[in-house]
């Protein structure tokens, strides 16, 4: 094999994730490495739980990214807050529910299935039920923006249904945080992890967790060890906590923290509110043009992720077909279904810094002109139009 | 709290990893960040692989990088290869075996230990009496280059011990990898793991693998579910596994492997054996300047690793404070030593890029001028000059 440096094609992601990196987020990639005890890491370090604390809307002292992807993340959730022979209570939506059962299984611990339909929310009252019937159980688990799907989930309702029967409650944030609103303190999270390459467009790697004193007192007070000696947070609040007292625990992926903080910074920036905003002024822009040219999302709106956008595949059109064309002769990656949607839908993601008019406007010239060729049963220009319109 | 992008110093990075990154590798890291399923990033996946499994010097197939440190790489080892009830055999001779015990204790497995003295090599007398007296141990793990104390153990000779009894064998060569001579298929390596930030010179953060035939039966044969879902070998393989069918398991931390590609390449294109003459020389060159100043290495020569430099603080001098001048007016970074070695050595690295004249005489030179103004017993100018004559 020959091989030689690696010069990536300049793609627009528009799908699940990753999404576009600014410039700028890469520029800090390739700073200088400096060492993971340095003092000045140690600054980096503290700006980035700060910006953290600041994202995911809390002041949360456990706020920390972990070194490694959003499945770790999950993972670093559930192995520190569950022990053996532990009950949580697990809703599933879409493929990543399904994970986080798998997550509790293999820590030893009972899982207890609250399961809706794919393309739904988590239904507050099947979960209030479970809650009753499970007084042990000791956390509650659900995903915000579950990313299979494109659907969002009422964190505020059911994290107050988990306090009220004395549960922590545990939320997946991957495709939320930067994107729609949470508020970690004010709605009650006791325990969230969340990816880079969603709605923060940093690169993909890192998982940035949040635990409240409540979580804490229980990672504190476990009567076993944490099973993973990576991602047992004992140890690794030791190496991430406060002042110069580090303890060594692992090397931190420096440079990819560099991103994450030039990200973190470009939100803190632009602030909180602002994000949620463009994300829904330029789903708006979407959707003018995909319901314009006689597309259909697959979601109803109430529920709908303005960052993930599900949309069904018109009769007769071949998924990967469309979404070979798209990335042959636009450079533009869509997402394909997942699981038993695999197929039947495209998985459209206006997550961060591809949440903005240029992207938009191509995802729906592209459409159109491809889907056209590919005689689909849309109204040719109508999409474009409407796009133009929309950002007049 | 005010914070502002990070524009980190320039250090020249002589600790125990990480070690410098070239700037081709850094340019690398910030080149467009495209999708986890583009057909380009699956071919830097295949090239990757291929890359690995020189640098390893193995025809494995499940030759891979773990998306995470190499913490995480030696976790994989073990979760993947033991299962509840499991014996292994557990080599300690510094802080990475310790670290392995953790490791085996938490995935319910029995850690039968091998303890020598830190500084010293693994006793290859003493892992035969404890194979032979546990013919039901699965497994012999062991630290190749342990990077707390600076000592080289004996690969060869313990995987054929290994095998003689009937064991698969686990090396830890996070820091030897592309330093000293690892020959995974010739000299019987069923399992192993490494770090990119140590003789490869990449950024730190991923942690490369590779499995013998024989590890992979064990794996694919399990009577229990790894206890991992994000480190699970049986689903990671699908992700890397060969050609278009690939499975989506967790999202790769797509620019962190750019730069590891670009590492790999480096190393390619110099060859191994002359990255590890590279690495004797230069180890050479600082010998000479240290033991001309009246330094004395803490480990006995036949066992002293090139790449990581164990040094004697002379009496009365206080540790802290050089390295904090050190930095502060050279910006170089020297390691402390670890756990019983803290405050008695230094771990001066020549690791990957910084296996270098510039930075041996960098070294020598800023070494020569604060322990003389600090007092310290050593012969001034005696090292510099030895240094000199050795690149003469």
């Amino acid at each position: 094999m020959t091989v030689s440096s690696f010069i990536p094609p300049k793609r627009t992601l528009m799908g699940p994730g990753p999404s576009d990196v600014p410039e700028r987020v890469l520029q800090a990639l390739s700073r200088p490495t400096i060492g993971h005890l340095d003092p000045e890491f140690i600054r980096l370090m503290d700006e980035t739980k700060f910006l953290l604390q600041q994202a995911f809307h809390t002041k949360n002292q456990l706020t920390i990214p972990v070194s490694a992807p959003g499945s770790a993340g999950m993972e670093t959730c559930f192995a520190n807050l569950l022990e053996p022979g532990d009950k949580a209570i697990v809703c599933q939506n879409g493929v990543f529910g399904m994970r986080m059962r798998e997550n509790v299984e293999r820590m030893g611990a009972n899982a207890i299935m609250v399961e809706d339909e794919w393309g739904t929310a988590v239904d507050v009252e099947k979960v209030e039920q479970a809650l009753k019937a499970n007084p042990d159980a000791k956390l509650l688990a659900f995903v915000h923006a579950e990313t299979s799907t494109g659907v969002e989930s009422d964190v505020k309702a059911l994290c107050a249904l988990a306090h009220q029967y004395d549960c922590l409650s545990l939320v997946d944030a991957v495709t939320s945080v930067g994107g729609i609103a949470l508020k970690v303190d004010e709605w009650g999270v006791d325990a969230v992890y969340t990816g880079t390459q969603k709605c923060l467009s940093s690169t993909p790697g890192i998982s940035p967790v949040s635990f409240s004193d409540a979580a804490v007192e229980v990672i504190k007070n476990r009567h076993t060890k944490v099973q993973s000696w990576f991602l047992d947070l004992n140890l690794v609040m030791g190496y991430w906590g406060e002042g110069a007292k580090r303890a060594y625990h692992h090397t931190a992926p420096i440079n990819p923290l560099y991103g994450l903080h030039e990200a973190l910074l470009s939100l803190h920036e632009e602030g909180n509110e602002n994000a949620w905003q463009r994300h829904r002024h330029h789903h708006n822009g979407l959707k003018a043009g995909l319901e314009a040219m006689g597309l259909e999302f697959a979601v109803q709106e109430s529920i709908r992720l303005p960052q993930l956008n599900a949309v069904s595949i018109p009769d007769g059109i071949d998924d990967a077909q469309v979404r070979g064309r798209l990335l042959n002769d636009y450079s533009l990656e869509l997402g394909a279904g997942l699981g038993k949607f695999a197929g039947n839908l495209w998985r459209i993601g206006l997550m961060g810094a591809s949440a903005c008019e240029e992207n938009v406007s191509l995802c729906v010239t592209a459409l159109d002109e491809v889907l056209s060729d590919m005689g689909a049963a849309i109204e040719k220009g109508a999409g474009p139009a409407a796009v133009l319109k929309h950002y007049a």
